[in-house]
Order: structure tokens, then sequence, then C-alpha cells
């Protein structure tokens, strides 16, 4: 989700048909991410891998009106609202083609949830003040050029007593087992040309000042630790190799393109990266997860 | 504590009468951190601040053999007798003088308990194969040249079914806000520092394979991790300001003299790591516990 270009009708069909040429934002250096079908895989793995750790404590009492902005794929989506059974959601997000896949996702994991799909920029949404009980935001500020001004943005329209939940990873808490200096350089690629597309892959550890300047109380930001092992093959298969990787591999045309790295130094990151996830390996990574209350 | 000298006589008094000259190898490079009484005052409020982080789910049964190795000022040690009052504790470690700050601390603090003080190195321990049920061991292994080989020192005195616990920190995890070169660079002369000295200070992360490496069962490692913000000020002040930052300062004269930095450098550094427990600063630093079961 980006801050440059959107529509802000809420036509739950936009998202089949949108109105406005998708692909040129949708492609751009915006969501360093990407959009493709790998990416959209990596993100359900990334949140099914990750629902309880980043989840848990979230529940939102059933009737009450909830957005969450920038849904995505609907990654998250799927896990709020089985988290929060009865919730109505509002879940937008910028790109057509997310959330034409959110929308799919959520129709065959949660038929019966009352989902409306909006088509638009956070920063412009047109709900009148005090429209949502909570909002809800995952891997959302870490790509905004001003994430002060986007939090500013969902303030208004969350009323006044109610919550907003954000969850962000930070890349500068990757650490792992055997050390690399490649594989760390590979990652700092990734944080490198997030920056570039206005984003801060490091956002996590910025939640608690962000969210005080953007006028909230009761801010409280906890980190939610991923730590893989050979005692749990399952996060290392699920995190490490299937999730985290990827998504640094992920950015190796557009460091290659912009010239940060060889083709052979990459590679050597992303292969040491790799044996954090094999036997005697370990991996470590933080996200963090706050909350606080709109006065 | 470290490999390289040692008494191994098992006489409480020693504490206060070392039989071997103890200064030389005391302020020598092997202990990264030294000896003065800012240090022993830093690994008090360390462990007072974080003694629940560290020593939560530790309890041994009254009666128990325990070992703590390499004990130095009694830090833990006073938390461990809280923690499991009635344990039979053998305390040892390699400094003289360091035992006798821990015996005077556990004098003050924890008089009743049943300790014996041992001055002698961990890897030639006297003690008989199984005389512990439990091992304890906390801020040790990463000063040892040769982790593995204090672990199989410890394996040996433990009985068959006993348990090690295994506390280390990891420099590798630090990060803050704001972001700063500086700062970061100034983290990374201690690292280096205490690899000169033969030790790692990033081997927190190593702790599941050197358990298994060792010859342990079912090792379990988790990170426990500080993150203090505004909304932690106490933490902040104990840990980033009180802890983590004099820790770094320390090593200022070494740093300077080993050439890796400038006076202006650092002290830089040592600025902006400071921010980081100011308002609007965030600190993030992971630790890792293990435990582990003789087969």
């Amino acid at each position: 989700m980006t801050a440059e270009t959107s529509t802000s009708a809420e036509t739950p069909t936009s998202a089949e048909t949108p109105t406005v040429p998708a692909g040129a934002r949708e492609r751009g250096p915006d969501y360093v991410h990407g959009y493709s079908e790998d990416e959209a895989r990596r993100l359900g793995d990334q949140a099914d891998t990750l629902a309880e750790l980043l989840h848990a404590g979230t529940a939102f009492p059933a009737g009450s009106r909830v957005l969450e902005a920038g849904c995505g794929v609907g990654a998250q989506t799927v896990h709020l609202l089985a988290a929060s059974p009865g919730v109505r959601l509002t879940a937008a997000d910028l790109s057509a083609r997310s959330l034409a896949q959110a929308r799919a996702r959520v129709a065959a994991q949660a038929p019966a949830a009352d989902v409306v799909w909006h088509h638009g920029d956070l920063h412009r949404l047109p709900f009148p003040d005090g429209s949502f009980d909570h909002v809800f935001l995952c891997f959302v500020l870490e790509h905004l050029p001003d994430p002060a001004a986007g939090l500013a943005a969902l303030r208004r329209v969350l009323r006044p007593g109610g919550t907003i939940t954000v969850i962000e990873g930070d890349h500068g808490s990757v650490f792992f087992h055997p050390e690399s200096r490649a594989a760390r350089d590979t990652v700092d690629h990734l944080v490198r040309l997030q920056a570039r597309a206005g984003g801060d892959g490091r956002l996590g550890r910025r939640l608690h000042p962000l969210l005080t300047a953007a006028g909230f109380d009761r801010v409280t930001v906890r980190p939610r630790t991923v730590y893989a092992d050979d005692g749990r093959p399952a996060l290392a298969e699920g995190f490490t190799r299937r999730t985290f990787v990827p998504m640094v591999e992920a950015v190796r045309a557009e460091a290659l393109a912009a010239g940060l790295t060889t083709p052979e130094a990459f590679d050597r990151g992303i292969a040491e990266l790799r044996r954090a996830a094999e036997p005697g390996g370990t991996f470590h990574y933080t996200f963090f997860k706050a909350v606080a209350v709109r006065p």
C-alpha cells in the first residue's frame, strides 16, 4: 500500500474491475515485495506460520466495526476474522488485484464473514470521523513514505476510545547462525531497496514514537520474536526457509539492477542465509505489535 | 571465567586469600568487561533489572545439589538462591576477587543459604562424575575460547537425568531507535575485543548447536527479549542506560589502544546509543536461555 495514488469509491466490485489502470502502480517500486503469485503464496505461508504469534491477544467483540487498513491479499484478514467472529469488517487496500485475492481467500476460509471491500488509499478514506471501533493494520506502515501521516488519517476514522492495533517487522532484528557477512549484506539490500521505494524495513522499532506522535494514548508495544533452531523444525521451515529467505530472494533482480551487488555475491548471501534453517543453524527475527487508544 | 589458568582446590577461604597471584590474569584481556567496582555494580544492576526475565522458570528442588559455574560477583547467585530455597549450592569461579564479592553479596542477601565456594576452573572441576543434579551458568560461555569443551566438562559432573541451564546474551541482537551507524560501530568494537580475548559476544544464537554437540539431550532454547521504550521507563533506565551502555563504554580505552576507533567516534557512538533511552527512543536486546538434560 502506498500513499501515491488511489481511488476512494467504496465499491466492492472494484476489486475485480478497477476503474483506474492498476498495473503501473502495482508493479512499480512502491511495494518492494511486488505482486506476483509467488509473493501471494509467501504472504499466505507467512501469515499461517505466524498467526498465533502475531494475532494472539487480538479479538474484537462481535458487532464491532473494524477497519483493516492495507489488507493486501487477505493473508492476515482470515486470521483476524477467525479470532473475532461476528465483527463488521471493512477491508481496504490500494491494490485492486490484491483485494480480489483477499476476497477469494475470505470467501474460501470465512464465507460467513461480514466484510465490505474498499478499494482506496488509507490516507484518504471516505468514511466519516469515528466510523470504526477498532483499526487493524499489519505490515503496512513499513511501506508508507510518511507513516505518521498514515496513522493520523486512521486516527480520524477511529472513534474516541477505540483502539488501533499495528503489527510490523524489523529487518534489523535479523541474526542467525552460522554468522555470515554475505547473508547480512543481502538482507541489507532489501532494507535499502525498501528505503528507495519510500518505506522503512526497520519500522518495528519506531512504532512507539510514531503512535505517540500521531496522538494516540496508552501506547503499548511488545516484541513478538520468531526464533527457530533444530528443536523447532516447523518454524525453521515455515518462517526461515519459506517466508524470510524468499522475501529477500525476491529482490534479486532489483538489487542487481540498482547495482547494489553482483549475482555471485547475492546468491552466496542467500545460500548462507539458508544455512540458518539447516541442521545446527539458528534464526532470529523480531516483530512488534502495538496497541493504542484514540483519546 | 577463562580456561587458561586455575586452581582447583575446593577451599572456601581461598576467596579471601587466593593462593595464586590473581591480579595479572584478572585484569588481563581474558575477561573483556574487567573487574572494577563499577563493573561489579553494573553486573548487580543488570541482574536485578533482569532477574525476572532471566530466572523465570528456573527453580531447583530443595535439597538438590546445584553447581553454579562461573558465579562471578554473585549477581545471579542471589537470584538463583531466592528462586530455589533449600538447594545445596556449589558456586565456582576462576577469580578469587569475584568469589569474595559473591560471598559478601550472598551473606547480605541470603545469609541462610547453603553455599560452598569453589575457587577454580570449570574445565577442571575436582568433583567426581555425576556430583550434581543441576548445573547453572549465566554469561559464562561467551568468555570461553572453547565453549564446547566447557560444556563437556560440566556434563561430566552432572548426573544422568540432571539438567543444565545456560543463559547468554547476544550483542548482535542489539538494535535501537534512532538508528545510528556510529552507535552500531561502537557496539561492534565490544564484540571484536571480546573475540580477541577468545570469547564470543554473539554466543546466544549458538546455544542450541553447542549443547547438542556437547552431548546433551532435549535441548530447549528460548529467546528472552528486553525491549524498552517510553512506556517502560524503568527498563530504559535499568537496562539500556545503566547496564548496556556502561558495558560498551567500559571498553573505550581498550578499543582506542587497539586502534579500532578514535575518541571522537567512540564518544559519538556512546552518545547516540544513549539516545535510545531518551524520550522517543527504543532499545532491543535478546538473551537466550537454554535447558538441556544429560543423557
